[in-house]
């Protein structure tokens, strides 16, 4: 890979790192904010495969109402997990823990269907295993290797699609779709683990987003929104992330009504149905313990962005993980660089939620509307 | 004391307890937003003390530039607490751990000083000991009990006061002052623990709010603000917390100027000399597991005044704590009852933050400006 090398240290935090925001004027009027200040920029897509050395794939199935989403790096990827909600279904993370022996996963995957949900790895690990990819302990012929696939999932078993599926849950042959559907491109909206979620009262689906910084780090953010909570305000159909909208990304529609009365929620606060998974990409090489405190810091995205989130009733989780294909600075300046970094992930997780609702389109047949019928 | 029979189901989630919202035309105009919604309002204080059978004390050193805040519950309060900052100064937080014996705290101390600070509680621990107050495995003279006292302070190290107290730094002796202050009413702004403190470039402090819900839950919050992260938006006087701000509480700005461009903090991001603080109060009666989830919700309220938080540099600590005046639902809708507390902790723990800043004084010879000379 090209690895550049990358100054992230203390003057880039308070003198070239920091660059002129959103003007009053624009961000009151609510639209037409223009580009995003110099220096900085989303990337080409505006979504988590901007970083370089990753893959999207998704695969949904209309019937039943769900789906399954795989971010696949091109090599193994240090990764890290942040699980904050009451409500998680997850396997694999318990090996994202800084004490634990492997450093590197080969994919993250993301589906529907809460617990039945989890056999979408069985079908990457297999599909993979065939290929053999993954951590090897022993390499050699009749040996595989254990693909590390940390997986969670939402819940969006009662969302009226056909649920009838016995003793055979699809989610195995929609994580093989996935992964052989992976590539730089997909859909953002009622697509992957999102096409059956809702958030807040409204569809909720998939989101991703990208930032650059001048400097030429990229982070981005893939997000599954099936939240509690409500990306927009109540009575409003402004965003909680619009403080950090690029370029219209979500309909440019300003800040002047985000405003919540106590205890008013909107259509949100219908809870046992939820789960809002995320996952953060770099490319500058860091170590887990450093992707833990960017996912940590990646979560107050997430409560930005939905209101209220990290409830008993969510399944709240943030993974993180690096391509590596820049080097950093050295140590004395690590924890600034990681400070630089962890407060991008929040805003470009925000971002990410908020075009998952703005882009989800409704189901058919089903009585919740999506943010666009509003 | 008054023990009421709560209703905290999910009829008053989705119905009764979901009550109108400020209206656009006031919250767009940022001013006059005129009382809270019907049914709910904040207590007559506006501060944590609305909760019954709560009292705080501060005590403060101008020469030194410190000063400490003691939380101090009548009787002794079930208590949890979530560490989430990347360099906290703490003690007495295992004590809290679910799986472990003590349920009840006598105190939640917050100090300035870093490291030095964790005296404070030594000096309430004393006092306590010698009024025969604290967790007594046995009872019998001669044997004093063991005051639990978690506590956490934040780092005024480098704000240019005279801390040159060699072998005898002031702590001790604050907390003693600060549990003989303790009462219902008490300062917000450059006070107690957040008397030193420094935020996001501007003065910190000392901030608290409360909220009761109309069926008749308190939730209270207390904040000493000392945060990397700004509590306004770049080039702004106004607060990130203004979409839940109450009866012109911190100013009555409006969030029209809420925006912030990528890698835009303001005045922030100067590291190494952070922490925000808080602890949660209500007096609907829970458990310590119940409570861990409340300060769990809690830190959205921050990450949502404060951007960025929970950075490497900040030592975020949120405790929670139950006064039990009330007695709450039965076991089925208790997560729906922890849902509707954790989010009204967030939202108050939001508006404290903003109190906080706007109610702090700046420094007789310090360059660091207030937000009310801005």
């Amino acid at each position: 890979m090209n690895r550049r090398k990358l100054l992230g240290g203390l003057a880039a935090v308070t003198a070239s790192g920091i660059v002129p925001g959103v003007s009053r004027s624009s961000a009151a009027a609510g639209q037409d904010a223009g580009p995003a200040p110099t220096g900085m920029r989303a990337g080409s897509r505006n979504l988590i495969t901007d970083v370089a050395g990753l893959k999207v794939g998704h695969a949904s199935d209309p019937a039943v109402r769900t789906g399954v989403t795989i971010i696949l790096p091109d090599a193994p990827a240090v990764a890290a997990v942040d699980v904050r909600g009451g409500g998680p279904a997850s396997r694999e993370t318990d090996v994202l823990l800084p004490e634990n022996l492997v450093q590197e996963v080969d994919g993250i995957v993301l589906s529907g269907g809460s617990v039945y949900g989890l056999a979408s790895a069985d079908g990457v690990a297999a599909w993979m295993g065939a290929r053999n990819r993954g951590f090897a302990l022993r390499e050699a012929p009749g040996i595989p290797p254990s693909p590390i696939l940390p997986t969670a999932c939402l819940y969006d078993l009662a969302n009226g699609g056909d649920k009838a599926w016995g003793e055979e849950p699809p989610y195995r042959k929609l994580g093989v779709e996935a992964v052989e559907a992976a590539g730089p491109e997909f859909a953002l909206g009622t697509a992957g683990a999102g096409y059956g979620a809702n958030s807040g009262g409204l569809k909720g689906g998939l989101g991703s987003a990208s930032a650059m910084s001048r400097d030429g780090m990229t982070v981005g953010a893939l997000v599954a929104v099936n939240s509690l909570g409500s990306a927009v305000a109540p009575d409003s159909r402004q965003f909680w992330a619009a403080p950090w909208e690029w370029n219209d990304e979500f309909g440019g529609l300003g800040t002047d009504e985000l405003a919540a009365g106590p205890e008013n929620y909107g259509r949100a606060m219908r809870p046992r149905a939820n789960t809002t998974l995320a996952c953060i990409a770099t490319d500058v090489a860091l170590s887990r313990v450093e992707l833990k405190r960017i996912a940590i810091m990646a979560q107050d995205g997430l409560g930005r962005a939905l209101r209220p989130a990290h409830a008993p009733f969510d399944g709240d989780i943030v993974f993180a993980l690096s391509t590596a294909d820049q080097e950093s600075a050295g140590d004395t300046l690590r924890a600034v660089l990681v400070t630089r970094l962890g407060a991008m992930a929040a805003d470009v997780l925000a971002r990410a939620i908020a075009r998952a609702v703005y882009e989800a389109t409704a189901l058919a047949g089903s009585d919740v509307p999506a943010w666009r019928d509003l």
